[in-house]
């Protein structure tokens, strides 16, 4: 029998395949450069001038550096222009007025975050918290994304050079929007947070659990949309990245590098995707949103990329996962 | 620059490259069958037993069919057991009552819809009319999702005999009621059908439309997700896919031969999925969609899958559209 299972936060519907034990494997595909990799230490020139870097004391766009954040060679959206909206008959449209950056997170060729030592995680981590904070300035900004896509399956097409995209949206995305909502009315229902609730949950149950530190969780989501899906997230209530404390980072990059390791092992090197799922730009702060410091709770996901999507997931929104949340983690688990 | 441009059906967002000028081309890879196809006519007995068939007088699960429907053999959701909810601490679930059906929709191997004569449309089309029409009759049942996946990246992973599949589900799914949604606000505000006024305005503009019949139209969605993308309509406002005339099977078959031809040839073979947008099944007929018959209307989405999703579709529920709507509707007449 499946279970059709309800993400309380985004309020969608996963149906999950409970019988079948046969752990699914698709091994990544990482795209091999046909030339000199741009983001190599080196061959700074071959990339747009960098916008940050942690460097020392080296000079911008030369070697020296261990993180450095460049804008998209070929952006979707752009800083300059005015944010202006259209009606076209009966349609409408915002121009695409944003920014589009990538933060390239090693100067060695490296592909997978396992590989990375914890000490380069945290540099990575706190570039995150200051681009965050940096874009938020600017208030044309909605929304801040930063994702990570490894392996073809997962949308990794040209270059596999570790890296993260960023990408500054002019609107509040949809699947944010939803868990805002999930999280709001939870909120004004229990007067507590959604997400604090779930991890105590979590821990207690403990089948979907897979590591927990002083300051940190990891778990097979209740309805996760995909085998191996795992939600990381501060075990103390948080509502924006950006106000991580630089203390914790040392923490969460241990986790992310544990996790990041035993889904390679656990799950035979599977395509993925990393999403930090953080609180909107709050200037000017919207008056629907004024428990969100309270309600919200930012937290990352990890969403290998087993199954490819199909017309059922495009026509309905919900997802199948056939192989179940309590299995996912016990393979991780083994695999720690 | 880009254009975000707004899904004004089920209000999401989609930003689109209207500068790219490269016509994207991933070719489909097909599945190619290990052993004997259990889909090819002869090949009968290595189905779960058919729940209906176009034949001939032949008997059941002989040869002499023309269309076969078949449970699914690995089925998501099942018709025994009653629909019961649980709450599991503060999650929800429901479990896996419904249905999974194959269509069979040739007794010869072919895998394409643009290799299927006209004829054989009309009997595949009918045979979604009277599995629909059949199914909510159960009133368990709140909608039947009809789709077809060619190609691997598509999402077919085994059989590649030309098949649909057909999900029956214990709850109206969110793109559904988010399209729902969006048409029963427009009807409220205009009291027009919003999908009757898109046609409308995509037969006066041109630019995005590929052909249009007596009674049907197929163009480029304004907000398409993905390139070649296409809705196919009727012109004629009609709710639900179950009362369409069998006059018109023809027409529709026509059409949907001529489209899957076209982009065959003009993005190269793409893997693609097919999905039948019709209404959730209205028995009992819940207060809020009152005006269904007057604000829905039912539709076909035929989706390339050209791109892979990365984190950002996953992490926002937007997408981004690397070549625009109106370069792609220009690609497909071309090929027509």
């Amino acid at each position: 029998m499946s279970e059709v299972r309800r993400d309380i936060v985004t309020d969608t519907w996963v149906i999950i395949d409970t019988e079948n034990d046969e752990i699914p494997v698709v091994t990544a595909d990482i795209p091999f450069p046909d030339g000199p990799c741009p983001f190599c230490e080196g061959n700074e020139l071959n990339t747009p001038k960098e916008i940050y870097a942690i460097r020392d004391g080296s000079l911008p766009n030369s070697q020296g550096w261990k993180v450095r954040v460049v804008p998209n060679i070929n952006p979707i959206l752009r800083v300059e222009g005015e944010l202006e909206k259209f009606g076209v008959g009966v349609y409408d449209m915002v121009t695409g007025t944003g920014a589009n950056e990538v933060i390239i997170e090693s100067p060695r060729h490296i592909t997978n975050i396992a590989d990375l030592e914890q000490e380069q995680i945290v540099l990575i981590l706190d570039t995150y918290r200051f681009r965050i904070d940096d874009l938020h300035k600017d208030k044309r900004i909605r929304y801040v994304l930063i994702f990570k896509n490894y392996g073809r399956l997962a949308g990794s097409t040209t270059i596999s050079h570790i890296h993260s995209d960023l990408i500054a949206l002019p609107a509040t995305p949809n699947r944010v929007k939803q868990k805002l909502n999930g999280a709001y009315e939870y909120y004004r229902y229990k007067e507590r947070c959604l997400f604090c609730d779930i991890i105590q949950q979590e821990i207690e149950i403990g089948e979907r659990l897979i590591l927990q530190t002083e300051k940190f969780a990891a778990f097979t989501p209740y309805a996760s949309r995909f085998p191996g899906e795992v939600m990381v997230i501060p075990k103390y209530h948080k509502f924006s990245y950006k106000l991580i404390d630089k203390s914790d980072l040392s923490e969460l990059a241990y986790v992310l590098k544990k996790i990041f390791t035993a889904i390679r092992t656990g799950f035979n090197d599977p395509p993925y995707n990393l999403v930090l799922m953080d609180s909107p730009n709050l200037l000017p702060r919207p008056d629907y949103w004024k428990t969100i410091d309270q309600d919200y709770h930012w937290h990352i996901e990890i969403i290998p990329r087993i199954f490819r999507t199909t017309g059922f997931e495009l026509g309905t929104g919900f997802y199948i996962n056939r192989y179940s949340p309590e299995k996912s983690a016990r393979v991780i688990r083994a695999s720690l």
